[in-house]
């Protein structure tokens, strides 16, 4: 009985993956392989193919995309990585259901529009993958329940995919939070500032282009992405923030997400940015925009924390996360890499560029893979990110960032969107744990593994 | 019948201060003089006392203290600047109705504990004093309206001292929003981050001195602010941040702040910093503090922007007002000191320090008194508030930051401080000008004047 087989067997009677034993680990020479399928293959898919496909211990068995161009160009980087007699799924929107009966495939990566992440992960976790999500996970509060639920059904592993949870400065002062370098952490903020006005309109031909073509008429994010910021009046974009923000204040682990109250701005960027490039009588101008420019979200955790998250992507500025992390006894800010930590910097109260901690409180597993990780995307963190992925396949252990991470993290995005259609009203998060969060142990990259 | 008389009797008559002549003017030299009076000195009050009485066109008339430390260290400032044959008025809590009754006083500043702002004010507008007051001016929203009710029906003006607004990059980026630098503004950002542990706690003989001592022990605003920490949990001090923001989106002039939803973190700090010093065996370990250590609140204009407000002052961490104002065209913030200005900066997408952008939109009224101004305190920005003060008063001109200022910023305070108690929920801000704000315009710092 080989592992997949295994697993799926297990999965049917019930038995949970953390159970199951890992005989190789026994031995000195670990040749074991994981076998790998991908639903999406547009640009971000193909980001995923390429950093899993270089690893030895990764067998990429099959991809699957509607779109013909996102097939031949993943085949392009398949070829490049080195992986041959790779299975193509290509006929229609459900064709990915057919990719999941195969049983030489243990794990999934999904990276598809948004529309699809939930129903698509679902499927996956019924057919006894361990399946990886791109973020968000969820677009609505059903959905969320959805991804908890089928977990618990199948005890199927999810892991939603946030690269940004294993970013070499969050991992470190992850680590700062841990060592108590900042006390007892109070007040934290983050978010997702990113002028994204070329990614929501394009030429249609190409990403970034100048143009306002989207929808049908559009290019790679923009076929999908813009419509959110027409129809929908919420942080639709959540994670980036608040799963590095989770970890440091141990969600789902002690502590819990307890309400959240959001305001929207007045929307003007995404017209504006229509009428400046192609004038008023250009029938997308005439395109109204629900989506706030800048959605403010205020969280706050039973523990008593509190939490900011920003949503920013209809303006022209710079990129930035807004991490900030502030406890009784020092804060940081990404904004300016700074870091004031009393008794530690000096002078006291005021800033002081946040490098030598940073090198100190280096992530072990950046200190240890950092080398290797540099050159894969995204300054090394989908390097991270997919390795965590792989690691936990292999090992037969729970996902590192899991179901109740994925539902509680993409829930911000329906309780932000009702909150702001109730003029601010206080939202109370859903317990995904359903109690569990109160005996929890963190697990999140405790070690160099 | 010199000034201070008609301004009485004008306002016993009920006829408005804007319609006085102001027949100096049309004479070439300037030789008014405003008398003034003091209703506290201690270490803020001392401050206005000096940048005011060092101005050729100030007599300083009176001052009121009930600490004799104050009014002796005020003398010794008066003697440096020149003013002599002020009367002191040190007879108890109440002599500053005293000193109001003098008629040779046009008008007066009040730099007292919060707690006597508003009674204070509105003593001096009944006695017909063009009054300034410290910030916040208020602190209940009873007193808000105190403050609107009793300006209109005496007719004087009133003048809140937001030294803030006054800020020489404040000023430029004001001048930026004018000019429509940033486009249509969109969000906003501000606050009150200052460690003032230092402050709320001393050694009851000097200010900034180590110690837990506070109310009757303490020293300076050691006496008196700590005890809002101790029973108030709100925003405690929110005039320093929203004042600059107000006058960029034009509130009370064609746009009016609409609701206010606010959270408040843990309180941990103040616990912490007197047990850090004295144990947990010092009677005021046992003391229990009501107010968050970071209080965050979202504030909505009836125009459509968004403005995020914060008070962090029992926490160590760097000083900063955390400006931001960002509209359709750019972004500017104050804590990396930096702008982003589509078309303007470059690259696009990426800070540039503002430094240029300061230089050239540097704010009339610094340009003609910047060098004059330094070395006034804070930056010079004292100077500016005081000679706009002295200035409103010698032209019979109405209040640069007025009545409706002072109630709608200080109101902050009992809002935020309910939407906490009520779990966030959203508050609405009442509408002091009572429908003018529809009509009225712009006001502040128009020009060099």
């Amino acid at each position: 009985m080989n592992r997949r087989n295994f697993v799926r067997s297990s999965v049917a009677s019930g038995i949970g993956l953390s159970m199951l034993s890992v005989p190789n680990l026994v031995f000195g020479k670990d040749d074991r392989k994981v076998n790998l399928g991908f639903i999406g293959v547009g640009m971000r898919g193909r980001n995923h193919v390429r950093v899993a496909g270089a690893r030895p211990d990764v067998v990429i068995k099959a991809i699957c995309d509607i779109d013909p161009n996102s097939i031949q160009e993943a085949q392009k980087v398949l070829k490049e990585v080195g992986q041959t007699n790779v299975a193509t799924y290509t006929q229609g929107e459900d064709d990915y259901l057919r990719m999941l009966e195969r049983d030489d495939i243990d794990a999934v990566i999904i990276a598809t529009p948004w529309l699809w992440h939930t129903r698509m992960a679902l499927a996956s976790m019924k057919a006894g993958k361990f399946t990886g999500v791109e973020v968000s996970a969820a677009n609505t509060m059903e959905e969320c329940w959805d991804l908890v639920d089928v977990h618990e059904a199948t005890k199927t592993p999810l892991m939603i995919l946030e690269n940004v949870c294993y970013r070499r400065d969050v991992m470190a002062v992850l680590n700062m939070v841990r060592d108590g370098l900042f006390g007892e952490l109070v007040h934290l903020e983050c978010g997702y500032q990113h002028d994204l006005r070329n990614v929501k309109f394009n030429d249609g031909k190409s990403a970034y282009g100048k143009g306002v073509k989207f929808g049908e008429e559009g290019f790679s994010e923009a076929r999908w992405r813009t419509e959110y910021s027409i129809h929908r009046n919420g942080d639709m974009y959540p994670t980036h923030g608040i799963g590095p923000v989770a970890h440091m204040v141990n969600i789902n682990r002690g502590n819990r997400f307890d309400t959240i109250t959001s305001v929207a701005s007045k929307a003007r960027g995404l017209h504006k940015y229509i009428v400046d490039q192609v004038g008023e009588d250009h029938p997308n101008a005439d395109v109204a925009f629900r989506m706030g420019d800048v959605i403010t979200s205020l969280i706050k955790t039973v523990n008593g924390e509190t939490i900011m998250v920003q949503h920013d992507t209809n303006l022209p500025r710079p990129y930035s996360l807004g991490f900030r992390v502030q406890g009784t006894e020092g804060i940081w800010m990404d904004l300016n890499q700074s870091i004031m930590i009393e008794g530690v910097t000096s002078p006291p109260d005021e800033w002081q560029k946040d490098t030598e901690l940073m090198e100190k409180y280096d992530h072990p597993l950046w200190k240890k893979y950092g080398e290797k990780a540099t050159g894969a995307g995204h300054g090394g963190m989908d390097f991270f990110l997919i390795q965590a992925f792989v690691e936990a396949v292999k090992n037969n252990e729970p996902a590192p960032i899991d179901a109740y991470d994925a539902a509680t993290w993409s829930s911000i995005t329906p309780l932000s969107e009702q909150s702001i259609a109730l003029g601010g009203e206080t939202m109370q998060f859903p317990d995904f744990t359903r109690g569990r969060w109160m005996n929890s142990k963190p697990q999140f990259a405790l070690s160099n593994a």
